[in-house]
């Protein structure tokens, strides 16, 4: 049973679909934004998670509808970014920093709690023009993950920082810092207590969020935050911090966000396996992701969501369900969270 | 000028060079040990890396023999060990040990100190048979950080431990610890003060370690344990202790180990990338690290040593040189420190 929302045609007949390459339209001079604007009739498409796995299963017809309802909302705020010729980068920031925000789901604000009953956050975001890239691992008190990563791509000489280290940057970046309460919600705590009482045996990576964006100036970006694993060991990091494993991005490809058992996505680099076989085998965007979820991958350890440089999307799990949504500038807008039909 | 080691001749006498596809020998029985026997008449092949940079420049007659010989000391360890039929992880974690030890390397013991004159280590490893890894970064009391890896690859369910949550594991693994004044090397200090005094100019990647290994069974395994760079942000993070990135194995292609600018291969997820090559491509070995070192990678970022499951042995590097070795069954043992002639 699958529940499929759609709008955006009034954006389709504003905006048409234009082919990548845009001959028609040629450059145009604009006197202090002299090169960007060139492309700017170009499609864009989006697409984002909020996590693969078991918990759509015997979810209420009133908790799908409210997941539904979010992701609608993030997907619209990323049409809008990009339809108003937001970049890739500054749209996967604008899409993760809401489901952050949003306590539903497992990142930023509602992140699940680790063993010692905390909560840990990991990022990163990439920008698919220059392999520019940022990520943050076990962080507690940075509001919004994903803005710090974005920040060590852009304003450290870094890509990753953790920890201690992590805080400290996003202190002296004077980002938005948040106490344990922010993040805590009643319905992380009750998981919690059951996942101690069933001695760490509720592992569910809960919820993961991502996105990935194809702008109008053809620039590719993905990115993606979590609170990692219900009950988890203390400083375990997953994949959505690494670049390759959970996120990744390059304008000659797609651009990759992932979500599931996080061991395994880190093992077969999973974010990069998509890239390299489109660019080593010339697989299609869709056969890529297919064969990394459903031949590389085993059955029940997550999913990922992808856009092609063409503007195709795919978004394949092997799990039960995967909160997701895809829309585009031909008017495509769809959220989803149960199985494929 | 390159000053070449040869020793091993006695090592070629006694167990000869085995194809890896053994149809002689045959399956043999012996009781309590039943299966990895059958090919233990293999071929073996180790190759180690001690950093790859610029610090070759300048190094004095007698700087240059020392460190040969630790290479030389630390390469005939990997051979003592793949003679006597130990598994490539085995092997990996015995060198990289020894190089941890050894205060010329920038690991363990020797290694460089960060912005707060503190050492912070990273290290990973992997076993090529079913992609097991595992991985620590940002430790600081942690005497043999391979070792903490293979710990958390063998004993824990996960991929990677940061920060105090490996310093924790550690401790429940009873691994033995070391205060501050173990690691810290007066020339350490020297570099830390002139890297303070040049303002962080001073980043160059020193002299991590790293082993890769084919043992008599036909599996391989890689690893890789560093200081990081000198003067170093705290808590950053950099390629080595990233599975894809400064790491990787798997029994169907190679197993690769890197040294560098590690924002650089993080990015270019270089070790996974040598896989993939080889994998969709159907790159030969060496092709796949040439292409990676020269066309992917800029001059001066880094080198990687490789080697594939017949054996062959890849060290390549586009910086001044590489402090390096190969053995294999065969006879071979080589040590080297600077360009390739």
């Amino acid at each position: 049973m699958i529940y499929w929302m759609r709008a955006g045609l009034l954006l389709a007949a504003i905006f048409g679909f234009c082919p990548v390459t845009d001959a028609q339209t040629g450059p145009r001079s604009i006197p202090g934004r002299p090169t960007r604007d060139v492309a700017a009739r170009r499609g864009f498409a989006v697409a984002l998670h909020g996590g693969a796995g078991s918990s759509v299963r015997g979810m209420s017809q009133d908790a799908r509808h409210e997941y539904e309802q979010a992701l609608a909302d993030a997907l619209k705020i990323g049409v809008d970014a990009l339809s108003e010729g937001q970049s890739g980068v500054e749209t996967v920031e604008r899409v993760i920093r809401f489901l952050e925000d949003n306590p539903l789901f497992n990142a930023g604000r509602g992140a699940v709690l680790n063993r010692d009953g905390r909560v840990q956050l990991d990022a990163s975001i990439m920008d698919g023009r220059k392999r520019a890239c940022g990520a943050v691992a076990a962080v507690r008190r940075v509001r919004n993950p994903v803005s710090l990563a974005r920040l060590v791509m852009t304003k450290s000489k870094h890509v990753m920082l953790v920890a201690d280290g992590a805080e400290a940057f996003a202190a002296e970046m004077k980002l938005g810092l948040a106490d344990e309460q922010y993040f805590t919600t009643t319905r992380r705590q009750r998981q919690w207590t059951a996942a101690r009482t069933a001695a760490g045996g509720a592992a569910a990576e809960g919820d993961t969020v991502g996105c990935v964006a194809l702008d109008r100036f053809g620039d590719l970006a993905a990115g993606t935050s979590t609170g990692g694993r219900v009950y988890k060991r203390p400083f375990r990091v997953g994949d959505s911090p690494v670049i390759g494993a959970g996120t990744f991005a390059d304008n000659d490809t797609c651009a990759v966000s992932c979500s599931g058992n996080g061991e395994q996505f880190l093992r077969h680099v999973v974010a990069y396996d998509v890239h390299a076989r489109m660019t080593y085998q010339r697989a299609t965007l869709t056969e890529a992701v297919r064969a990394v979820i459903h031949e590389r991958l085993q059955p029940g350890d997550g999913g990922m969501i992808a856009v092609g440089r063409d503007g195709t999307i795919a978004m394949e799990f092997n799990t039960a369900g995967m909160f997701r949504g895809a829309a585009d500038s031909t008017g495509r807008f769809e959220v989803a969270v149960g199985p494929k039909q």
